[in-house]
């Protein structure tokens, strides 16, 4: 890594020193996957990406973990690349006030997903890319390794026993996507859309190359690596931030943008992305989960980051 | 049919003649699948079976139709049979004050639907009798038809096509079931227990046969041809005749008891069984729905019926 | 009394007798206002009329309480006389499938309460009561002490205490009148309205007088004692008992239907009246209220009367 | 005002000379009080306010309006000065995802209202202020006035008739006032709270004014014309942007969030302020609203601003 990270090296090397302590203190790790039941809880890592290319980690910021949600961001990502404002006449853009995973809001609004963060709204992209890959014969799970694997600049890919797993056990998925089926907002075959969400929940990153491919969210949509070209216009790349900001954390968005006041994604792996726009991307993870869902030490981290930095979009 | 039946046939004569009338006019078919569409919508029959073993019957009484959710009363009967007050750990007794498939309610309570009549409660009594079924090396489809053919004493069975359409398009079925087993509430295999209820929906039978099959619930729980053994217990029987007064015409029963005051269970196929206790058991089927998936002819033969006999609960 | 009362005299003995041993086990006296708080829960009565005029009691059944939701029964037979079939223009007749005082379902459906008998709908049949008197320069109160009166043959009151304590603390009931009135759903003054609501609410009345003022209701409408006129026809009869069978005991309505199967309608002053249409009508008390907000005690009289005489509707 | 604001008159006016060709097309003026429905919809006017102090303004952003929900931005600011954190055990800080007068969330929130910018929560921080300012033996009313006279550096006062119009028609608030004491979330007089409420509405400021008053929120709470004593703290005026951002305007915020990208305040006399942070603070108003309860026009004037300046917190 370049000298210029004397800003933040420090920083991240402090706040691995800090939260060190409380490892293995409160919060519990995701339980409903055997995959997932067994990561040691006792991890932490933190890196980021600057807008400009640098990088610095500190703990266990070169461990992969399961993204989980953190790939709604991804995908939606895709889906705004390859559909543009066409992909909103399906899923919506607020704050769902509900659990991620409720059905209720689904039913009052005829099966419309309140946002693409929520899990109805990231089945509803999954189905969107299905589509979109098809009329080129490709396939949705290559698309996202390929978007995935261009981001990092290193070959990215599925825990193939965690999606399984995810199959085996996502009833409430199926319910979700059927629910949707249901109101005609699902075009393909169930199966093949979940098929395509529970992998790219199952996708495996680092820190370090999280904090990489959610580079582009720091720079007005510039390709992290190449610069161009660009993975998304500065209009949609903005917009992007903003619903990370209002949907990102699930139920406690607007804790979150109150306490950190970063556009954030997290994911019940334990891992978080946050932004902060013109400057860097972050990348925490620490698989012991708060209530919310969201990483207890992850979301501390990023409360240290802002209070030491200064850093916030507000 | 018996000479003793001088009391009710011309009732029944009269409804058909006042109804055939207004045939054609109003009401919607049930059309989300194609076997349902396509029932001529201009059919009207009517038939009753007294505790004491007369039948009657007129207009096309012997007509058969998909009994659809009138189906719910006999697996219900089937389970009280078989568990008896364990029925209800799994299941509640309480109107639902929302539409029959709702997710919302389910939601709030855990994955426990709120009584067997609705949908989600329907599909759970399904993966109580396929337990049951399992433990005996047996199946819940096999149980269920031997259960319809000796309460009608003839030969009763499933349409193939009915069923199978269901299972294409019952995408909101399979929600309901994923739903309750991702609240840990349904035990069996989602897709062997919705088999098992798309093809109870798809029981074919008549307004005779239905009447007939129905009517242990007007003398008791004693056979309707046999008298012996008891279908169900006294106790049982009332609680089963309360729970189609209360439940058992979706979110109208309200409706129903207020303006007809009889324990009925209705189906999308255009049948209702009503029952007056201690007296007869009476069936109407006309394939035009009103706005609450009730028959319309079906709902005024039964307020016809009640004006005419003084016949009511209250 | 009549010695014809050999029937039932002796089982209303045996209840007293037997629910004795468990005054005082269970159950919360209501506590929201401290006219109602400090009775004493040990206290058992109970009471009825049959359709020939003949009466029967034990316990306590002379004592006077406060009827509380028990006048919803009245109130609501009032307005029918006044108002026929337009007063459902304002009010459904369906269970609410919610707690007695919740506003989800009034919101979802523009200020329309489910039924006459959860809070919102007797308070908008209060508003129906406050516009009919005024049209005739009376007042609702006025009216509805003399309908008590002349069905009870004996003056009937209000107690200013608990109407007074009502007004004081009925922050909830105060929200839902004008929650409707911001619907357009209340026609009078809020404070008026309620006025009348709370006063109904502190009628006092002992389980004899209950028993004989709701005596119409098991013998087609005909007063209790005079017999004429009539205080609601057959069939205006017939359809309150079907609401007090499907609404009469909050969210426990079905649970009720199904373990005693008679109309019923309940208040937290723990008095319930329940009816065998044709046959009596019978009002239990007991302080001490179940999880559903009914008595404890008085429920428990019911089940064993039902199961006594073998009396219910199904 | 000063020559330095050269580099965003000329925006302003460009705002102006857009807009005006659509002024009294689309939208509607907000008509529940006389006072706010005669007012005339071809207006529109702008005004910001920088970091460092100057002004700039056009179209009719002299004219004073009826701030309405703006206003809640001031009271809570007011309670946070007062409270503190402790200001957050009454009042959550989640967007609601329902209307900003519903009852749904609160109930099954037991009485907490979801932030406070739904009028619930507005409700709820009016208590905390007249609690406040009981203790000092003060009003809240008062204490509202010289905040806003302080901010503005000129006296600004209620319009009467608009706070007796909110009174004499405000059955909802009233509704969720009497809601949340039920639950023991208002610990003053329900009349006094809503007293204090709706002429916290009735206040009455032009763009000018609102842009000033708020100025405080881009300079990290430093006060708008002394810098000191700060208003807030800088951490406590990033929480307000925060906070506007997920829940200034009603259900439309995450849309908002997406299209504009700033923190916003709304009020249905048709002013809308906004925050970027570090920068200036702007102030619009056009009285026709969208179907969300935003300012039509306010709102594109926002947007074209955003375009035309590239301005946003993401």
């Amino acid at each position: 890594m370049s000298k210029k990270l004397h800003r933040f090296q420090p920083v991240l090397d402090e706040i691995v020193a800090t939260l060190r302590l409380q490892l293995g203190q409160g919060g519990t790790v995701a339980s409903y996957i055997p995959a997932l039941a067994r990561v040691d809880a006792r991890q932490f890592g933190i890196a980021l990406r600057t807008c400009d290319g640098e990088e610095a980690g500190a703990g266990d910021f070169e461990t992969p973990f399961s993204i989980q949600s953190v790939s709604k961001l991804f995908t939606l990502t895709l889906a705004m690349q390859r559909m543009g404002d066409a992909l909103w006449e399906r899923i919506g853009r607020e704050p769902s006030g509900n659990p991620f995973n409720s059905l209720v809001q689904l039913e009052n609004e005829q099966g419309k997903p309140r946002n693409p963060f929520i899990n109805a709204g990231a089945i509803a992209v999954a189905d969107r890319l299905v589509s979109q890959a098809k009329t080129k014969g490709g396939s949705a799970k290559t698309d996202i390794l390929a978007l995935m694997t261009s981001l990092c600049g290193e070959r990215i890919d599925f825990d193939g026993e965690v999606a399984q797993s995810e199959a085996d056990t996502g009833f409430r998925n199926v319910a979700l996507a059927n629910f949707m089926k249901s109101f005609g907002k699902i075009d393909n075959d169930v199966a093949e859309v979940l098929d395509t969400y529970f992998h790219q929940c199952a996708l495996r990153m680092s820190c370090r190359q999280l904090a990489r491919a959610a580079a582009f969210l720091c720079r007005d949509g510039a390709h992290p690596i190449a610069g161009e070209p660009e993975v998304t216009g500065e209009r949609q790349t903005r917009r992007i931030n903003s619903l990370m900001l209002t949907c990102g954390t699930y139920d406690a968005a607007g804790d979150v943008a109150f306490s950190i006041g970063l556009p954030c994604k997290s994911g019940v792996g334990g891992g978080i992305v946050a932004v902060v726009p013109d400057q860097l991307t972050l990348c925490v993870w620490s698989p012991a989960l708060d209530a919310t869902g969201n990483s207890l030490l992850g979301m501390k981290a990023l409360e240290l980051f802002v209070a030491r930095t200064g850093l916030s979009v507000f």
